[in-house]
């Protein structure tokens, strides 16, 4: 037996039908002798329809308060549908919402953290064999305010919930099977991983992969709660994320992840002093616009370029802050590409980088992908490629990684 | 200066065009010096949407508790809205949900009693010159749990929290402009009242007057709360509710109601004695079906006839129950007819009825409608007529009674 918690998103309670199934699922689970608490989301669509009625009307501009008012009734919502489908089924339930368990938050509303959730009511309730359904996304603050985590509270909600209640293990559960080796849409094999470290899901999360929100899986890694992602819809074991990976330790590579959504800016001929890259990218950090990649090479004759990439849509204002900067620090010219691409490998095998690296160099040079970035992190490599390559790139790799092999 | 508790309806929030409206109107309010506390309902449609999906899943028999935790989402929304759109047109607002101001019911799940109110924040809201916004329809039981008031629950909401803050007025804006003589799609001389008694609002609520539910204006009128029903989108003073009728007290009639929705049933050839009324209406009571006229005449020879009448969706029931309770007690016939109306004439004025009660058997005599039963309280006079004669009847009453000339 063991103590569960299992988060449902948006398309899995997208419906009357679909909540329907999921309550089937939590009672096969007891039938199956195991202890289950659910969060859950907001329908799908529910709260971009929530929000964009609070858009019409003067929106977080007007009070992040009540936007968090608003857009929190969505979970109420679902929480109230599955428990009476559950009570159908003859299942013991109760909804729960963010005041009623004392999940308490700081007071940012529309981006709140979590500081404590009282798990009193909710192990007796657990304990008395009943299924608590608890809204996801909300909580409540000092003043006995709603708030709200922001984007991909639920699966927050959901590890926060494991952690407090010492779960054995929190189940995201969507519509896709897991997390695999790369997008199933570009590459046939794709092949879905039995485990994956937090780390690698970290990188694979914050480079596009969509599967979970990097800060739940950060919370989850931090506090040590196991967690598994897997279809609502369709039976398997899921990908099991966790602290090291066994059975894959012999694989340098767990999976490649891309992002289109880029773009590069290069600051050419600029003098190579102390302090120069503060100087350069200091006012685009004032702006709140977040860079990725910064590439400075090693000077030559006391000069340097200087790059680094943006989001795309920051991509205009970025240029037109930098023209200012390089009248100011005397550089010779700043470029600029917006059709740019991000491709990454990932791993915890890859202590070493160099036999990975090669392996990258060398099969896009095959392909004739040319590589205008290169940056690395412990356990990443990422380059930078003309969007247009992105496809035959990430293909290539799998290939080249014998991802679509089932490590040995 | 006056402080008032405004409340507005599904249909008067039923778009955010509406609720901006609301807002503007709210604004008007404070900008003439007026302190103002908002109660507000569900967008309409939202609560029946809401139901809907319960139902499909279990609904009520289920569970009660979360059908109550999702319908109460719907008033979520609105206070939320109407907050934005009054702080993004610079009015302080906040919003308040039941157990933010503990609006403390019994544990009646769909059908909740209000117990208390804490006004004490919405006081000093006030003060501080915020305009606090507050879900209608919602309260939350000793357990913490949300429970909701049933139907009409948001009037009682404003109106139990007019009584609470000893507001100077309870405004309950609406779709119409206020309280009719009679209905107006019936007939075009129908006159809006300046001002009606509770006893009279209370008989023509349940006589079918759908303006405002039966159960806040007896709230009202318990708690001496001045009610006034207006429109929230044409300007105009509606119709003021209290307890004495200064203006009108000359007029013998205030109003005429009508209800098509009736079926009557006799029980004929019954031996008149004691308790034989019980015995014929306490199956009827048994089975919760509600029965409104009783009518039975002075016996002849030791037998009785008794007629009685239901909602028409219980006629078939209930003529099916009476074949038992008839051979039973040796009745020798029961009848019924299920095309009947109810039409009522009320007004604190008549308190001496045979003036009245002339002038409407001469008039209906005159119309040739032939009166099947005949009904009195301390201020109305009803009675039952074939249902396709009511629109005939409710126009030569109203003229009858001269009810479209203002009273002198």
């Amino acid at each position: 037996m063991a103590l569960i918690v299992q988060k449902y998103g948006g398309t899995s309670v997208g419906s009357t039908e679909r909540i329907a199934q999921v309550a089937e699922r939590v009672a096969g689970y007891l039938a199956r002798g195991h202890q289950v608490a659910v969060v859950v989301s907001a329908m799908s669509g529910e709260t971009n329809r929530l929000v964009a009625m609070g858009h019409e009307l003067g929106g977080p501009a007007a009070s992040r308060r009540e936007m968090d008012v608003l857009t929190s009734s969505g979970e109420q919502v679902t929480v109230a549908l599955l428990s009476i489908a559950l009570l159908q089924r003859g299942v013991a339930a109760k909804s729960f919402l963010a005041d009623q368990i004392a999940l308490h938050t700081d007071g940012a509303h529309g981006r709140a953290r979590i500081e404590r959730i009282d798990t009193e009511a909710l192990r007796s309730e657990i304990a008395a064999g009943v299924v608590p359904v608890i809204a996801g996304f909300q909580g409540v603050n000092d003043l006995g305010e709603i708030t709200t985590l922001g984007r991909g509270g639920s699966d927050t909600s959901a590890v926060a919930l494991a952690a407090a209640l010492e779960a054995d293990e929190c189940e995201i559960c969507t519509d896709v099977e897991g997390v695999y080796t790369t997008d199933p849409r570009i590459v046939d094999g794709a092949r879905r991983l039995q485990q994956i470290t937090f780390e690698e899901m970290l990188e694979l999360a914050s480079l596009g992969s969509k599967v979970l929100h990097p800060r739940s899986v950060e919370f989850a890694g931090r506090y040590r709660v196991p967690l598994r992602v897997m279809s609502t819809f369709v039976d398997g074991p899921g990908t099991l994320i966790t602290l090291e990976n066994d059975t894959m330790e012999q694989a340098e590579v767990s999976g490649i992840a891309h992002a289109v959504d880029e773009a590069k800016i290069t600051v050419s001929g600029v003098p190579d002093l102390p302090g120069i890259a503060s100087k350069i990218l200091g006012p685009v950090g004032a702006k709140n616009i977040e860079v990725d990649m910064i590439v400075q090479n090693t000077g030559v004759d006391g000069m340097t370029d200087f790059t680094f990439t943006v989001k795309r849509p920051e991509y205009e204002a970025t240029m037109a802050l930098l023209h200012d900067v390089a009248n100011e620090i005397g550089a010779r010219e700043v470029t600029g590409d917006n059709t740019i691409a991000k491709v990454s490998i990932v791993g915890v095998g890859m202590r070493s980088h160099a036999g990975v690296a090669t392996k990258v160099f060398d099969r896009l040079a095959l392909e004739n992908i040319n590589i205008q970035m290169i940056s690395t992190s412990e356990i990443k490599i990422s380059v930078v490629i003309a969007e247009r390559y992105v496809e035959l790139a990430v293909r290539a790799l799998h290939d080249a990684f014998e991802l679509d092999l089932e490590p040995s």
